[in-house]
């Protein structure tokens, strides 16, 4: 799949960085695709923090509500990107430890990546107090057919 | 205050990030005082990040067993350090979008800052449906007095 | 406000790292708008610096004129970036310290933040030997009418 | 020397980084003309590393290529680049410790900087075992004509 | 297994970056058990590297000579660190591809993480013109017996 | 030289970092040796920087005091470290541009660096319109006498 979108960014070095969880959660809410942070250095030495999002071009002007609103970002600045997905699905794994869901991507037809959600992984290594690794393995063995 | 606490450190380069959240839970629910991570350069340049603990002197074994039964380390290291606490306490202030806690600190017997405690300032804000720095506004002008 | 600007570039590995703050003065005399850093990694490991400057489009020579004569540089990107800013005024406060500039934006006719000058408060903290964030809670106060 | 490229980025959040040093590997394999890594922050708090390549635009699908196989990353994004670049030779100096290739750039018609190949350099200071700043010093003395 | 060893560290703002990778070396020669670089930032804003060298206490005066002699460094410190290294083992794998070292480390007596030696999985996939996870997929299969 | 000496270090996540220069201005009134901050991720996956700061162990209770009353923190960690220092003098060099001084560094007996004063370099550069590398190379002709 192909698809444009906007990479949004702006660079802040005089927020509380507390907030920043905050204004995530806000973003994917105004319809972010994706949010990240680089820690960078502005002028005067100061530590800052490049705010980046992407987002689908037609929601551009949402995204730009939230960082004016919420953060103390006075400039932002925009520029458009290709993106380039796989297409992927998503299937259950039966496991001795309950189900699971494992994502597989595919490359033109063929299967290039599979690999079960996080969430899952994590909430049977904390039901079955075992390590985490233990909980990847299993499921590995599964996707693999072992 | 002053205590006697351990900085656990161990740098891992051979770990998928995604299992870090689970981690750090992992460590508070064991005792851990604090958790962050810095970002380093191993040897052939691989991308790093060095896992650091602070944790109570008696505490520490507990600690090191999760960090080698949860992630991919082999070698963990430990240094005291001395810690300097301010005192602080705990109160309630109320405002139009509902009560809020403040830590204040004191150094000496002196207030030497007070702060809302930011989990209160994000559940208002959301219910409010107002920016964040409105409610930081509205509580920091009840704190002074306004 | 609305601009398009470009964003130059450039990689840096094998310079000393004392000359930035250099560099940036140069940058600014040549009408840079914004001139900020980035720790990456290169090839072989090396741990470089991005230097990336925000400039107005018909003064990139002039930008590009000062990385290659002052840098270790010997290639240069850039790329357009459409430009939001919120528009702002400057107005005077006074406090029992003294006169702060305070900056207030606007998104569309409605205020949406007031911030009293860094270098106002770091100016009045000296003088008056104090801490500054005293130096800010009083401005805070005089901006909120309290 | 003007020409358009791509940068190719990925945000990799969920891979072991030890591979990324055979990743580089393929990518320079596949014509990549270079290649960077900057840690990032992504959701949910993740360490995690944006992978940068720099590529002529008709080179593009086989860095994608490498990216989708080699990495695990579902999603690439690129935007175009202007690069200018400086022209540049090559020449052997004759040092006491042996030859040595000396990298000049132009800026115009004129020599902008002269800078000895880091690998003979190392090359030299290894088999004579001399420290590395003897290495330069040596060399930069031949170059400036002492 | 438990050791003392030293943390020895240096603060770099002023070398050419070229040179870690030659530094490195020079420090594993010198009997180094880790090298490790953090981004940091320095006095006037600079962008700097913390050089961090791990040693056994008796070699120390040794890494201390090539920070001296190799880098710009006029300035070391050292503290003391307490390390626990879990005991480990390597064993040959026969995988279709050929043979494969893994790591195999012991919490008390038991087995707590098994690891194919990244440097053979990467010559692996060379010759073989495989994916890199398709070579460890396959030992991982072998490791855990399917 | 051999001293013993503190770094004292606090990790902050809730403080406008404009603030940091002017905390480190007086921290260095309060007798810091040496400053530097480093990027770090702490829980929640806060963007946050460790302020680590180089002290005379009889100097340590202002240094915190600073730390207390400028900036959030409200606990601070501390430990020992041996400092070795290569000794060190300063002499003047003639060149066309005026006079510079040069910094030597001995290991024993023997020069082991010599290094012109950045600020001196910088100065010479603005006022004869030169790059500072010009400012450089000729400086090191004189040092090197050529």
């Amino acid at each position: 799949m192909e698809d444009e979108q906007y990479i949004v960014e702006t660079n802040i070095d005089d927020m509380n960085p507390e907030l920043y969880d905050y204004i995530e959660e806000k973003l994917f809410e105004a319809g972010a695709l994706d949010v990240y942070k680089t820690s960078i250095i502005m002028k005067k030495g100061r530590p800052a923090i490049k705010l980046s999002i992407l987002t689908k071009v037609h929601n551009t002007s949402s995204i730009e509500e939230v960082v004016f609103k919420e953060t103390t970002s006075i400039g932002i600045r925009k520029y458009k990107v290709n993106k380039t997905m796989l297409s992927r699905d998503f299937s259950k794994f039966r496991t001795k430890y309950g189900d699971v869901t494992v994502k597989t991507s595919y490359y033109g037809e063929k299967i290039i990546k599979s690999k079960p959600e996080y969430e899952d992984c994590k909430r049977i290594a904390k039901e079955n107090n075992i390590s985490i690794n233990e909980v990847y393995n299993e499921i590995n063995d599964k996707i693999r057919g072992c």
